[in-house]
């Protein structure tokens, strides 16, 4: 796939600075080869300019000048990062029509699609997929092989499940929604009473899972639906893979959690926040808005500050983690003798 | 869907005060509307009663009272909450029921069941679900859309696995199981055996899963198969989503382990046990029966007295975790520095 | 499935010593029956052999005199647990093809297969699998059933898919891979470009997974593609399941991580590390060969130095927990009062 400088900024927008060069590929500003275009998105970087071999580059308008002593054209913009953002789509975008050659947006006839369910005229539905009665597809909605779209489940304008995603009855996706394979929305909450010294007994989870616009939500996620109420996430929100949503949960929007974190049931997360990698966040607490948890922490009370939260033990070679934790076992003990000795006149 | 209070108790029991209202949806207390029927589990959550705006209510004996005054019918029950989780199979079952209308469990056209499959004669078999030879399906069997049933599996009375769930090769499940979406029972374990220096050879892993009955599994769990015996399940397990239990574990009746737990290799976990949500069980490690961990604890070794156990590092704000964690990488130093102090005249 | 300990010696190497018995099966030393083979790793184990009633042994040459005592065939070999695994392997084959009993690999008349996909004449296709135009599957190949595989991906000789396995879009494996249920490789790293005060635009991921020969990927287990280059795993790695593989990670031949382990984005592990189960490596940090990284523990930081490292909480009961946890919110502090003491005159 070859675009040039000059079909970039016509279609992104950004100053095109020196030559119209074709360029055949994006790549890292390391490891970019002849005939690629790489991109730089601070001042701080400028040092990479000097010994990359990229024929081309983004860069900030601070840069334009090193930039043009390195290559022969070069685009300038203001959020330069962002603009690489949307490069990757317009990239993206061609290459996916590239492919789709003249194949047109279809029901696949390898698929198993209810006569009860409604289909906008102009959906792709992969081989092996299943769309049950009841079901709604908007415009422009594309459903992988091996998808499930469950009874009276919804998918807003231009919502893409990737091949083998789960969409449980009742639950409704927003438009512009992307979900990664193995994804599995609305399955049922953990929600047992317990009886009879220990035995659990199941509570059908009645409610279902309400997603917003333009949701990511990565591979092998699962969001539970909700017991009574929905399960709610707000427009924006992004997931990454293998993430878990407890039933009843609440995330606002533009919040986004990274890899294998875990929000637990009734537990409601505030706008703009941030989970990292292997959070753990305990059922029913609340987080304000602008919320950032580091990666791994768990949290274990509710948060009404927003700012950056932390709690992990930090990693040491073994031996002295040892030492260490083993004298953690009597700190309380510790403080006491501290005391003690504050005491001695 | 609508229900009358006299029917629900007709079904399952309790006390019907007042009158015998319709009611067509369950929902919480604090959210129900006109025409809801909501519960209050316990008399400390009595105030929820006077701003309510439920019609009908299902209230202990002690509420029986205060309900009269805010609604014009309500349910007594002993156990509320237990009588709630009833109420919920009573609602779903009605609503499945509704569903199906008239639709008959059957093998549907599109599944690939091998002649060489014991079927009941009453299971459901949905689209693009594979069965495989040997597999035994018991009476009132479901297996939902893109299921694998493997060689020689066995699904006991009246077990559902919703779409997209994968039993491997011999693997057995007892009577009223559910799996939820994406789980996968039955692959191999982690087994390997180190040589020249740090390569790995594969142990196939000869054994399989073995389930109790009423056991529920959640979305993208894995249960790995034993290396020569089989891992094993007991009765009334119930297990969150991606939740992962390593190769020979052993895992008493009426746990629960809730989403993202994770259990290691051949350790065993009594009955009545409880493990929070991200917290991690070493391999080879006994738990005692009633032993509860506390969510994203590590356990490091064998617990032999029922109990609460925890280990989390509190969270705090950044700049407060950063300087009691990097104290806490020369806390042995401490205990030393306050020894030599205690020696001091 | 019955075997002579003389077939196993004749196909595997190491010595009879005594007769020529039949087995029937493979089992840990102590739980064997009577026509079972078992077997001892080290000679610290040797009380087990005195009260197996394993009809064979696998012994090192250290315990054949013990072993000649307890049963009237062995065999002996050097690195018995490598010829343990290797025994397993052999074991599997042989049931393997008993089970396919003059049934040929072949495409399942179930699959959907592009005719632009390139197959090898001997692959095995399972039903309701779909293969995409331009994917090429080498010689020995089997995808299991309601596997996809992407437009170019590539799966090199004798690779295995186990079935419901999702290879995406020019994603290439080695030769003799084996991929677990559920796994999904080249879903799209977890890349957004922040805007406008903490909106989320996506970067679409242009790379793709490159993934060397001998590797095995656990159940649920997500790697995901590269942004621009390719995300890399080495040859001989093992991933167990639910395991989280960022965008961009490299990782060295021969390195095994544990169920529930996460690697960030951009992160690079060297060759024969090994990573514990629900350990997490954070973003774009460097681990050196031969390091270790203990079970739930964080890497926050790059590691220079081969060794074993380590970072949890220890677990206690609950309420030891919550004083020393409570007491590690004032470490910080506790110091300053220790160098005051020590100011002390």
């Amino acid at each position: 796939m070859t675009h040039t400088l000059g079909s970039i900024v016509g279609a992104l927008g950004g100053q095109l600075v020196g030559k119209d060069l074709p360029v055949n590929r994006l790549a890292p500003i390391e490891t970019a080869r002849s005939g690629e275009l790489s991109f730089v998105s601070h001042p701080r970087y400028a040092r990479l300019i000097d010994s990359t071999s990229a024929s081309a580059l983004l860069v900030p308008a601070a840069l334009s000048d090193v930039a043009s002593t390195r290559v022969s054209g070069h685009i300038v913009a203001d959020d330069t990062y962002l603009y690489f953002a949307r490069l990757t789509q317009y990239w993206k975008a061609a290459e996916r029509t590239a492919l789709a050659d003249g194949h047109r947006p279809a029901v696949h006839p390898l698929a198993c699609v209810s006569p009860g369910a409604q289909l906008s005229h102009d959906i792709e539905v992969g081989p092996f997929a299943v769309v049950e009665a009841g079901a709604s597809l908007a415009s422009g909605v594309r459903v992988g092989a091996h998808c499930h779209v469950g009874p009276w489940a919804r998918l807003g304008e231009g919502t893409l499940l990737h091949p083998r995603v789960t969409i449980g009855e009742r639950c409704r996706l927003g438009a512009g929604c992307i979900v990664h394979s193995g994804a599995v929305i609305g399955a049922d909450g953990f929600g047992f009473a317990p009886y009879d010294g220990g035995r659990w007994e199941k509570i059908e989870q009645l409610g279902a899972v309400q997603i917003g616009d333009n949701v990511e939500i990565g591979a092998n996620t699962c969001i539970d639906r909700g017991a009574l109420d929905d399960t709610v996430i707000g427009n924006g929100v992004k997931l990454d893979n293998l993430v878990q949503i407890g039933h009843n949960v609440r995330i606002g929007d533009h919040s986004a959690l990274a890899g294998c974190a875990g929000v637990a049931g009734s537990a409601v997360i505030g706008a703009y926040c941030t989970v990292g990698g292997g959070a753990v966040v305990l059922g029913h607490l609340t987080l304000a808005d602008r919320v950032h948890i580091s990666a791994a922490s768990v949290v274990t009370r509710s948060i009404a500050q927003p700012g950056q939260y932390s709690g992990v033990f930090p990693l040491d070679d073994n031996a002295a983690w040892e030492k260490n934790a083993a004298t953690l076992r009597q700190l309380h003990r510790l403080r006491d003798r501290i005391k003690q000795l504050e005491r001695k006149p």
